[in-house]
């Protein structure tokens, strides 16, 4: 998994059928310090994440065990939202400390 | 799932037989801003896409997952239309507003 | 799928029994205007395809979605042999064309 | 595989319900000197492994072939704890010559 | 499948109870020229590889494809030991020439 921060939607009114009902959350990728990588990723949101927040996303077939996500054409999903992620014994982002 | 915009066309007369009927469109990958990226990928179309849309496509066993690839050796599918895309409060695309 | 063109054969008689039989191929990689990335990829050959053809191929779990290649531990498969390859409206190769 | 070192850990309560009691670590990816890439992943934990340790990690659907993980949207698993590592006949990491 | 070099091995005593009898080898990872790229995997050895020859790997849920690794947590995996690779006419590696 990796480490993204909530930073914008999509909308899509033609899409395969099978996706209909599924939130779309666009992603830019954070290192472990908590920085932009330049990356990013569309992904389907299993958790009701929002605009801003630290999430831990999965890729490749693991986006498809959900049930949200299931047999579905999708690649990328958010499976949690981060509390607190320290490094080196270091608190790189704790949630509660957010504005 | 990333962001593409529809440019090309592929035909390929001689191909594995269960592909025979998927169309193959030719997509530049684009960032969040909408601008491209360099890379590029082939994909199946399943939902209809034209010459300069924004899609959003699945890679990997993702792209089986619709009726038009189930068990096709395809590994990138168009799944949808992008009709907004918004970032950081910022509508970097809107459909409605291209051309 | 990604573009390659078809550079080189591969021998082994060591492998794995299930790959008995099966075809591999060198492929060199290349963008979408049919030049050569860095990038290569040994595939096995879904198509009979011959040296110096322009091919489509499928990695990962999409590589076994074939006859040949079912169940074997194969991750790159040739499924296609490109005819046509058409990029913002220009033809950027056309095997009928090639000498 | 690839070899990674345990640098953290990662706390977070709203999560995907199948998740609930898997314990996420986070890796730094190494190359085989032993040195840190740049890169990182957040996996989970299949063999109890504690923070500094050099262990094996996979990706992919290879992530839900142990029975912490199987059936859940989790795309990285430490699946080992290096002992010994030996590059072109030196030993490149030794467990038990750490501190 | 990408080519790799043998160069390795690596010991874990505490893994995934369903790893117990799989042999790791450390790859690095050669360009069609047969030189290195600066990549490396750990994979699993299906075919009895020796250390100093080049093999063939293929990675990602291919490599559970094979007797000794179905069903278990592991993405890389040795299927071929190349005797022959030809490139553009040229033999870039003769297993029988090497000392």
């Amino acid at each position: 998994m990796l480490l993204g921060r909530v930073v914008g939607t999509l909308v899509a009114t033609r899409k395969e059928p099978s996706l209909e009902g599924l939130k779309f959350l666009v992603l830019k990728q954070l290192d472990i310090e908590g920085k932009e990588t330049g990356g990013y990723r569309v992904a389907a949101d299993a958790v009701g994440a929002g605009l801003g927040e630290v999430v831990l996303f999965a890729t490749g077939s693991a986006a498809r065990q959900t049930k949200l996500t299931h047999q579905r054409p999708c690649d990328g999903v958010i499976m949690a939202i981060v509390d607190v992620l320290e490094v080196d014994g270091v608190v790189k982002y704790d949630k509660s400390e957010e504005g």
